[in-house]
């Protein structure tokens, strides 16, 4: 099958190692390269004011007439959030479940392309050809429907990427991750596993979806009085099911609020991928007609999202719901790390509204869509791998991973713990990391894309530490005087009208430094600039204890 | 014993309700005014720059003469920490253990003050009378040594305050809560109960400290060829002990890093709350004389704090410390929520050096200090209260106490859940809510302790989120001309060096707007500043969508 003997397959993940999010792997060999999944990731929390990331694709542009396609695992943001993005610069057609490519489609509607993009829906079970490579999509279980895992013939053998997934032995639309295909492809030999780590760290299995709907239900069941208000992830569709039929056995109207829940709600029920019991939705308009024990209303902000509809019920701010007393609440998610904060601001919001709030420490409302071990070893235990490198997670998700697979029994020299750009590859001689690619973090801010980066943000960093001073004045640099300021403008460092004696030193001191300058001759003005800052920096230091930063602008007549 | 028939004895937290942190509890009758605990808090994500949070006291400082003293619980920073600030103005006697009072003593030592602070140490067991109040010390157990409880007598009945506790049936210094002795002040009738709330989703028992001493001690057992760093709250002084303990049975020297873990160990032996076997305990300088597997560390950065000692070593920048594969780190800890991002950090620098990492999600090394539901019960049925307001916790845990007081058999209108500053009325006819005095948070950042509030941080958010754009111009606004400018400097707004040609716009329409002001004869400064910024700011935003804060300064020469 390989065209050349000696040519090599290279699989480069772009993002997704030693990070959460962002996930993208290229496979490439000669003159073909494919790509799994094409994620966002969102900002670390020094990132300030950035909206998200994406990979830096900067050697798919430089390769872009090589590029067969964008295969996708799953429509989670972290897999599909960054096509809009990179489409624009790599446009190459797109693969996914029909799902995936509805969720995509809606959000490729937000954007303008040149040329548009092309998106192919598969069924679990299709094979794709793209150049020397046939994909092959394999039905997992995850928190999303229609999420596949693909197996990928290359010229060296096949490449096995596991997708996000978990085994749900009763899953809510009834059809089991393909055990069975996957150990026949097993069988077959599997020469490189890629297989994702986010639950590496928890022992045993992940409950079944099912499990929700059980709590859900007896939820329901228990407060037959109360209008129930259930948050989660808009794209947990199997779990919006469940509410939707528990709802309806407990003769419940379901509204949806919440544009993201909107979205998937109506792309899902379009697709066939959610049976709405009939007459059980309802526009949130009508929800005044009904009684509150004759309710379920469906909401984002179950991360506790600024903003999102259940953040604007708990402030008060939603224009369709206020809550009560006679509400119930459930937050049926778990908060992403760092997210915990935001989420807690919620709930106390809630209690404080006298509102009933269930939520992960009080009740069993939430299950992983992810693998935990014993279901990662199933996995191994199927594909059995000669070569394996775990993907999508942080450093120590990658190598508890990698000590996982030495229980499975790969060997350690088998085994690669990469970093994003990392070339692996691989030929009838093995695999080995040999060299790298340009990858990183490509910054969103608005409508900026990658206009934002270090310097930008080590600025906002400063200026939100302790604020601003800008100093201006006005010189006539040949007669060696001051023709008018300085001036002093402060923002974000004290409260002006309270520090009147400090800024009055403050200009003093600005003052003082130009003087002394024209006076030794010193007419540079990073220098002249230089002696202002430093001298009000020193006095500021030792006055307060803080660094603002110092704009001095000088300008010449 | 009450001197007016018709007096009242007020109840008014200051701080610790519907947030965690900076506890402080008033209690006042006639004359007297007697302060539980002084806490400080930590800024919440959005006060950007600011070190501490302190309650706003003025209430106190215009009842100072009032004043008889303050009674502290226990040496943790959420119930000490505000002291240094607090008797700058309020100079009042303090009491507490000899640990507390010795930890408290080290952080004043640390500041300077007009009048000496006058603070004295108690057993437990002892009583302190202050003005018509007397104050009981009763031990508890906690994360720390010689914690209490308080119960204060008054002209209307006990006063009852848990303080922070855990029943510990074998706790590692041999003293268990002394709960007859709460039974005893129950059975002579506790007014009012002021109980802590941290714990109170949590069901069943917390765990014996011990527990944690069993699993270093396996831990240890199990890597003899290892060194060892543990890293742990500085103030918990039994937790210090175990590891000295464990340590010495594996014929391991322990050494000390971080400043916090230097100076409570140290102060926990001077006071003899620590007892070292004999030449366990070695200097960090001397670590170099020992093998690997001789060595214990102890340090600070459990919370992941940047700059704390562990911080340092995953980083590289520990001048003692070098980690590497054969270093095995424990974290004994759980992340206080919103350090979750920062912990995970040092953990994965820690894989990335190969030290192997047990953490909360891997290894039972960590036992909260406060009391799960079954010990707050117990805290109930020992006291018997007629009166409960339910301390220490946000609204969520406030609001599920006063449920779990309920099912102990409080009527649920003597159960009081307050805010800060809210004043609760305490008489011979009963308990009420009865006006508010001034609370809050006063912001220290730096030196400034309450100079930076709203506005400033408001700006500061501004300036994170987007950056600045400073234009200066001179004019002669008599000749209606521009003398120099508009000059643009910007900041943490976009990467100037490439986008030259947004600047230049920017700049050409700066210049328009001014001209257009002077042409229009608009010499108002104010509305000349407005006119340049408004149009700045709706160009910027249609091109790129970001709100940089818009300073013009313009001069008149």
């Amino acid at each position: 099958m390989a065209k050349n003997k000696n040519s090599k397959l290279k699989v480069i993940s772009l993002g997704g190692l030693g990070e959460i999010g962002k996930n993208m792997t290229v496979l490439e060999y000669e003159n073909d390269i494919i790509v799994i999944d094409c994620g966002l990731g969102f900002p670390d929390d020094d990132m300030l004011g950035v909206d998200l990331v994406i990979p830096d694709v900067s050697y798919l542009e430089k390769n872009a007439d090589k590029v067969r396609g964008f295969l996708l695992t799953h429509g989670h943001e972290d897999h599909i959030g960054a096509l809009p993005y990179i489409l624009k610069t790599v446009n190459a057609p797109v693969w996914g479940t029909r799902l995936t490519v509805g969720i995509a489609q809606n959000k490729l509607a937000e954007h303008s392309f040149r040329e548009k993009p092309v998106l192919n829906a598969v069924e679990a079970g299709d094979t794709v050809k793209l150049g020397v490579f046939s994909a092959e999509f394999i039905r997992v279980n995850h928190s999303i429907a229609d999420a596949c895992a693909i197996s990928i013939k290359t010229p060296v053998g096949i490449v096995f990427f596991s997708g996000d997934f978990k085994l749900d032995l009763t899953p809510v639309e009834g059809k089991i991750m393909d055990i069975t295909r996957i150990g026949e492809i097993g069988n077959q030999g599997v020469e490189l596993l890629l297989c994702e780590s986010t639950n590496v760290e928890r022992p045993g299995f992940t409950p079944s979806e099912k499990k929700v709907g059980r709590s859900l239900d007896g939820i329901l069941y228990q407060n037959p009085s109360k209008r129930v208000i259930i948050a989660t992830f808009s794209s947990n569709v199997h779990r919006v099911q469940q509410i939707l039929n528990a709802s309806a056995a407990h003769k419940r109207k379901v509204a949806v609020t919440g544009r993201s829940m909107i979205n998937i709600v109506k792309t899902a029920i379009e697709l066939g991928y959610m049976n709405v019991p009939d007459g059980t939705l309802i526009d949130i308009n009508e929800i005044k007609r009904y009684k509150d024990n004759q309710l379920t209303i469906i909401t984002t902000g179950s991360q506790g999202e600024p903003m999102s509809a259940l953040y604007r019920m708990a402030f008060s701010d939603h224009d369709k719901v206020e809550l009560g007393p006679n509400d119930l609440v459930v937050i049926s998610a778990n908060p992403i790390p760092g997210n915990e904060k935001l989420v807690g601001k919620i709930i106390n919001e809630l209690f404080r509204k006298g509102v009933t709030v269930l939520y992960d420490a009080l009740a069993d409302v939430h299950v992983s869509g992810h693998a935990c071990q014993e279901e990662l070893k199933l996995m191994h235990a199927l594909t059995k791998p000669k070569y394996f490198m775990p993907i999508h997670g942080e450093q120590r998700h990658l190598i508890t991973h990698k000590r996982l697979a030495e229980e499975m029994g790969v060997p350690e020299n088998h085994i690669f713990v990469s970093e994003i750009g990392k070339v692996l590859e691989l030929d009838r001689d093995g695999a080995r990391f040999s060299g790298s690619v340009p990858s990183g973090k490509i910054l969103v801010d608005g409508y900026g894309v990658g206009d934002v980066g270090n310097i930008v943000l080590r600025d906002r960093r400063h200026l939100a530490q302790d604020g601003l001073i800008v100093v201006v004045a006005t010189v006539d640099i040949d007669e060696r005087t001051i023709i008018s300021g300085p001036d002093i403008v402060s923002r974000g460092f004290v409260y002006v009208r309270e520090s009147e004696q400090l800024m009055d030193q403050v200009r003093q001191i600005a003052r003082d430094a130009l003087v002394e300058c024209l006076d030794r001759n010193i007419t540079d003005w990073t220098e002249l600039k230089g002696h202002v800052k430093d001298d009000l920096s020193k006095f500021l230091y030792s006055k307060t204890k803080r660094k603002p930063m110092i704009l001095p602008v000088v300008m010449n007549v």
